[in-house]
């Protein structure tokens, strides 16, 4: 699907992305069963952002970034610009006038599996993007691609209009579908892991609060007191 | 050229380089027609410096920083230290004491395609380092390589003198030639962004901005309004 | 060594490892003859601390943080938690939660060659944790493993017990039996460098300070006044 | 989709696929619009293979190879086992025995996004495997994933059924629904590449033969005479 | 352990090494749970050897490959070198001439965990060589290291004469207490699998040899008929 | 310098060319004083070929192989093209019709330090190419860059005419200006191998053979006759 602007998508409910947002890339990932993480490469070019919003994807190719300007015309407010590469690429495709640009017509933020530069003006200007690097390597705007199909970013296959979570630990995409539902799960999840903590922080085990005692038995794990000479220790047999 | 340390060497002048620090790498790099970046591996130890100085280069051996110590005495105030490596190596060849001895001798910065310790104490000392990692490997002082003869750094040629400019975006060289030149021609790209990033803010589409419409077109870029549903999809044909 | 859980081990004396704590890692490295140090991958989720502790040792599997959670029982104040894996893995195995709870028994900080998660409540917490990634790829629990055996943790090997000194620029690991005899070495280090720091920062050139005029003639350096042109010069023979 | 075993899949035709076969890679890549090629990681356990065949999927995470036990009893022959992983991983979650088993069922070849093991016995027995990795880590049999649900293999997303080529070249993916026309098109190119490859071996030139002339005189290129002398050479203006 | 020549080790028994040996690197590494394995970057100059032999180890440091010439006269018929490095390093330090002096002493193979060179002349003489990287790069000889001193190679801790087997997998090291034990262990793996791969030969599916049905069921996966279509296709729920 | 075609180049005389080739790119890069190696990604598509020529250059970018179709025109019997990216890249940018063209004007070979593809139909023809990566995917024909122009490759600078050499064990470029020269050492660093050679098959150390002994006490390596009890053992101090 290359050569295709499509202008319209649907998008997620506000409140999903809202609650998606403010519960983070790490606990939406593990409520909805540890899918859709893009991979680690994937960094902010600052630290301390937290954003959710509806996918417009671009589907580019090494070294141009001229879709990226095709989709500024497709963006509303709360959206998340996704930036796929036809092939490895780590070059600047995206800076500060982008950024300006974008921001102008409310984009909350812009995930680019290549590189991103003017870190610095983006550091002050406060506008969260990430990126596989910070590269300031110009691109040139000669081959089209495709604004808003389907695309593979960092790993990730990702739909358009599908909620993209991004903060410190990376990126992950919840399908519109089930935005709510993780949404949901994620807010079971935060409840449960704060009565945890309050335990955690009081000294309890995670080996008795998880009941991780008998399957660890059951899987062979033996103990010994010690301690031990390490130069002269032989363990009890088992190849 | 091993073997060999060039005491002396021609610099660019005070105010092109002036210029070139203040412009930054990304308008630099596009000043000069895409050309001189380092690759992206080489990041700043601390973030927020932008320096730009005469190169004098260091041909170093891996594991190795002799050359280092040999080129202080023939630094200049204002000139950047460039370190090169004669194969890929990572170890701390650089730290707080040759900084502290640099600094005493007005360098303004230092770029190692090697690597960089005492992070901690430059960040503190606020002396801008650029490197390919950060590690505390020490180095020997057993190799004789060379001072002030021209280097491959980071994937780009560079002659002693040169403009080397370096900020959160990397590393770029511009050929002492050349900077006058790059110079204006950063100056007049500077001007002509602050027009467009005004009427950016105002809300302008960078494709009309930028007279995009009519190529875009002509490469053959179809728009569909849409939405449409991705489960179903099929594109107009066009295999 | 897998299934072992050893539950005691032997520690260094705490002056040792308050000692080499304060020198950091890059004078402790160089005290024990350069040795110790892990591969330049393992990175502080946030920069700024700077710790040394006795090793509790994790082995784990891939994708698998099962044995993290059975080394918190075994864990005393002051101990630093060293998470290695059976083979290359990035995933998130180690976030806010198990850090609570290591923080609660008074460990001093993590150092694992896998991913980390919760990057932004780890640096607000201030604890202090080194990883190869950032990743809130979550980890199963099925694999057993072994707690306090011998591991192999980014390239250095290290026996429970051993010290753990890390900051921003890596982590080096000092054998118990040495760690009072590094502590010292690296006192006297430390001493030499600031009677050298006052001389580099007076202008003194290392090349006279260290003695290194005659060493670098006797390999062969030759110096040339300059300047010359390099676009012609042709330096003295030596193929 | 994780923990879910779909049986059956729609398959291509034999004949699309047999030409896909036989058209290879890189044919095969550019016929339908140069979209579903696999990242260069992944490469063949041993050279000059060339097969397709309808993907069967299997989900699996990292270290674990359960998910292609379970994969065994629904492949049909004709097929090739296509295996992607939760996250990066290069542990050999694939060796001889497993293919031995696929060949029995007359699978014709597997691609995996993690590692390979028994290299030298796959060799002799001529089964075709493309990985990312040769390893000889074994893997575990703990965590449930899935098999023929769509996953994204080493940056491709994937439908079960859709056909796999792969070669010396690497592995292109086409959807089912344009196994025919990409087949097409793909023997037109073959047609025409036949054509151009006479003329190019009696000496005709691809700027001439491809019409490129006018297009590079028109976005710029300029052309000297020379031999010009390196060392002072200066371009015709044009910073 | 710097600046260390241990001239004399203990060996693992000749019967045991050559049972190793047979086995080959993956059925070793399952036989002894899985432990051992250096890293994938260890490929083979030329495919096709299988060894095993007591490991003389040797620590180098980077582009410095003094030490291997130390080792020289240490080694017996029979043995590995093995050559681990103090920093991540590609160099050559390994080429035909130190190849043809080990073999006049009947050194089986060489494991490198830094570069080789003359990859054609190694292949024509047939002697075996694994290492990280095929690089011509020259070495120098200027900075002690050791010899039969424990090393990590490869993210593998060996001891000297430990037995170290190697084929197209890679590199598996046997501490040498244990070699006799993994041996037998080994060839019994090697007849259990012999009795299933006829089982597999002839059809029989492994999810029945190896009672994988239940333990299946109970971890939850689920199985659908099929087929299903994808576009559309919604998993019965659990997110 | 880009959007430049410079026709005509000076060559190296054929008669050095010829002695570099047989010698190989070890012999050659360690005759000119260890320089001018690419780096190790540089890999034949194929293995056996020795090749040397002079040097056609082509400044490419990233996923745009226009340029090497441009240097087909000025390339003359017995040269070499060598590619170069303005970033990194492993696109397919080179392939069999390509191949067919350079080799019907009598080019003895190609590097890139980009991607390849048509690996099988290469290595049929047995023209010689060494790549960064082989890779099917496809590159446009919109950018211009230059031909004959001075380049970075795979870290080498290289200028028009100078002499590449190319084998199994990489790539080294030779000043076209010291051709002869490096031919001439090279012819007898040979010698002196093959007289070394000798001696190591009759037996005999390298360390007496090259005088290492005294160099190697001085530098302070201690012998220890052993074997010792790696568990116990406590070097001889010296931290």
């Amino acid at each position: 699907m290359n050569g295709l602007c499509i202008k319209n998508i649907q998008r997620a409910d506000a409140a999903s992305i809202e609650t998606l947002a403010r519960l983070g890339v790490a606990t939406v990932h593990e409520a909805q069963g540890r899918l859709g993480l893009m991979h680690p490469e994937m960094r902010p070019v600052w630290r301390g952002a937290r954003i959710a919003g509806s996918a417009v994807t671009v589907f580019a190719h090494p070294g141009d970034n001229w879709m990226i300007h095709v989709a500024v015309e497709v963006v509303k407010p709360g959206d998340v610009l996704v930036v796929a590469c036809s092939s490895e690429n780590r070059d600047g495709a995206f800076g500060e006038l982008l950024a300006t640009s974008l921001k102008a017509h409310g984009v909350v933020g812009v995930v680019l599996d290549v590189g991103c530069r003017d870190a610095a003006e983006l550091t002050e200007m406060k506008f969260p993007v990430w990126s596989r690097a910070i590269s300031a390597k110009g691109t040139v705007k000669e081959t089209v691609g495709s604004v808003n199909v389907p695309v593979v970013c960092a790993g990730v296959h990702i739909v358009p209009g599908d909620v993209v979570v991004a903060d410190d630990d990376g990126v992950v995409v919840v399908p519109r579908a089930k935005a709510a539902a993780v949404a949901k799960a994620g807010l079971a999840r935060e409840e449960k892991e704060a009565a945890n903590r309050k335990q955690l922080v009081a000294g309890a085990l995670g080996i008795d609060l998880y009941g991780m005692r008998k399957p660890l038995a059951d899987k062979g794990l033996r103990s010994i007191e010690g301690p031990v000479d390490y130069g002269t220790f032989e363990p009890p047999a088992k190849v």
